[in-house]
């Protein structure tokens, strides 16, 4: 169920999220259809809302036209925009401003945006201007922005010194972020520094969720999402009951064995097994498919441990 | 003068090129008009050929429609196709077939390919997909792709695994490499063990111009090709003489005036000032422009040097 806040009459999002998967055909197109029918059941199952187009779901391997149909393609499918938080964040300014300023026309409860990742060792004037060029190009008080910091891949940070400077000079459209960096410490300081101001702190992984939660933190947004957001949802609902700290052991051991591998090919390999439709597993280059053989194993592993995505086949 | 050979009927890049800078107008947008007139004037200056769209030209800062409106422009405004080596490589699949494709279409002599930068610790079998699947895609005989490895930006590597199998794949079409990793043992390594069969490599920095010549090399892609190429091309063109060694030391310290300081805002500061156009500092986010308090030293300590862009101006 979508969790909502209301301060200063903004709606403020909370709970699970799944960047959502992207399927492609043999071909390599993405697959609108199937995109559909996945993020339809997400939402039946456990995710507040989607962050479609994050690193998960492959979208710097798709165009930004790509992107653009893949949204409208969920909208015209019924999903909710209010329960999309698609990311937008690219190395050109144009194409995180197209990105972020559609999103925003359509209704999306905000954007998930990455610094430009392709120069690194980049200043904090740099990467503060460049988030606040697409802030001021896009001219919406409707957006609401959650800042991206995920080091080991887009290695170019989101520090604190970045955050306090866009939420000084745009507090109502830096609603938040998210934290990939997998260190908790990192999480905590910005809970610390930026919490209590209504800054909204997801985590980037389900490992966190329970500590994120107990510090302030509003929610995850994390790959595994997209297999398992049932399990997670049920932490998100009882963090402050009895059940908590075993909740989130159990959430850890699903997470460890997708982790064990190329998670984005492993969680492609999962739904192709769970949704009876093999296409699901193809990937991008330069990701390779998970390999045929770790692929019953896995599954196998998964389901002794009761896992299932029910409903997701036919 | 572009210097060229010939072997099984293909047309051989070498010499110096320069990765060229793209000028912006105050509002961000690319200015064609300065940038013809930049490109003409390094052809005319020097440059054997030119790399549009290199790291040095804020590649990944523009979109793909505003890079083939580049390319469109500067063959319009009288540079020849055959002298240009565009970047073409994103890190989305679509992205770099479109460019490829244009780039070969409007008879391009070359392209030069990133691999996909957003994922790290990528499998060899990933990046062997991701260009061949560019190559397969574009479908072209015409097509040369210069393989670019730049691990200190890019992070993902052009590893010797790689062009053995690439090389192996498509022999004609994966021509070359420019190897910016600032490592001339890597450059000699593939020399080694590719430069027999006919792959030729650029290195790229003029640092290892006269290094890269006596094992075998053909030139370089250098960023400070922008502002020095006829000092780089005056060694390109001697470097068997009794003067190398010197002459090799004189381009050191030009470049390394250069880079004590942000090297792409620092090499539009240069233009800027030698063509008397200001309006040629300006950079797109994330880079920032150099201080202005660093510009008047550094063109100091340069014409010390004897340094000047004869005819930019005006």
């Amino acid at each position: 169920m979508a969790k909502e806040r209301s301060e200063q009459g903004a709606r403020r999002l909370s709970g699970v999220f799944a960047p959502a998967l992207t399927p492609f055909g043999a071909d390599l197109a993405p697959d609108p259809r199937r995109f559909v029918a996945l993020c339809r059941w997400l939402l039946a199952n456990g995710c507040a809302g989607l962050a479609p187009f994050g690193t998960t779901s492959e979208a710097n391997s798709l165009a930004v036209g790509e992107r653009e149909a893949l949204l409208d393609a969920l909208l015209a499918g019924g999903v909710p925009a209010d329960r999309l938080v698609p990311g937008t964040g690219c190395c050109a300014l144009p194409d995180s401003v197209r990105l972020t300023a559609h999103a925003v026309r359509r209704g999306c409860a905000g954007v998930l945006m990455l610094p430009p990742f392709y120069y690194k060792a980049i200043s904090e004037d740099g990467l503060f201007r460049a988030f606040a060029e697409v802030i001021e190009r896009v001219g919406d008080d409707r957006l609401r922005v959650y800042l991206y910091h995920i080091p080991p891949v887009a290695q170019v940070p989101i520090t604190a010194g970045l955050v306090e400077r866009l939420r000084k000079a745009y507090p109502r459209a830096v609603a938040g972020m998210k934290d990939s960096s997998g260190d908790f410490g990192n999480t905590k300081a910005m809970l610390d520094r930026f919490g209590k101001d209504g800054f909204d702190v997801f985590v980037g992984s389900e490992r966190f969720l329970l500590e994120n939660l107990r510090a302030g933190g509003v929610g995850c947004i994390t790959a595994t999402g997209n297999v398992n957001a049932a399990a997670i949802a049920g932490l998100y609902d009882a963090w402050q009951g009895p059940e908590a700290d075993r909740l989130q052991e159990e959430l850890n051991v699903v997470r460890g064995l997708v982790e064990k591998l190329p998670v984005i090919p492993a969680l492609k390999a999962i739904v192709a097994e769970e949704s009876g439709d093999p296409g699901w597993s193809t990937v991008r280059p330069p990701l390779v498919a998970l390999a045929r053989e770790k692929v019953g194993p896995l599954l196998g592993d998964l389901r002794e441990r009761g896992f299932a995505m029910s409903g997701l086949r036919g």
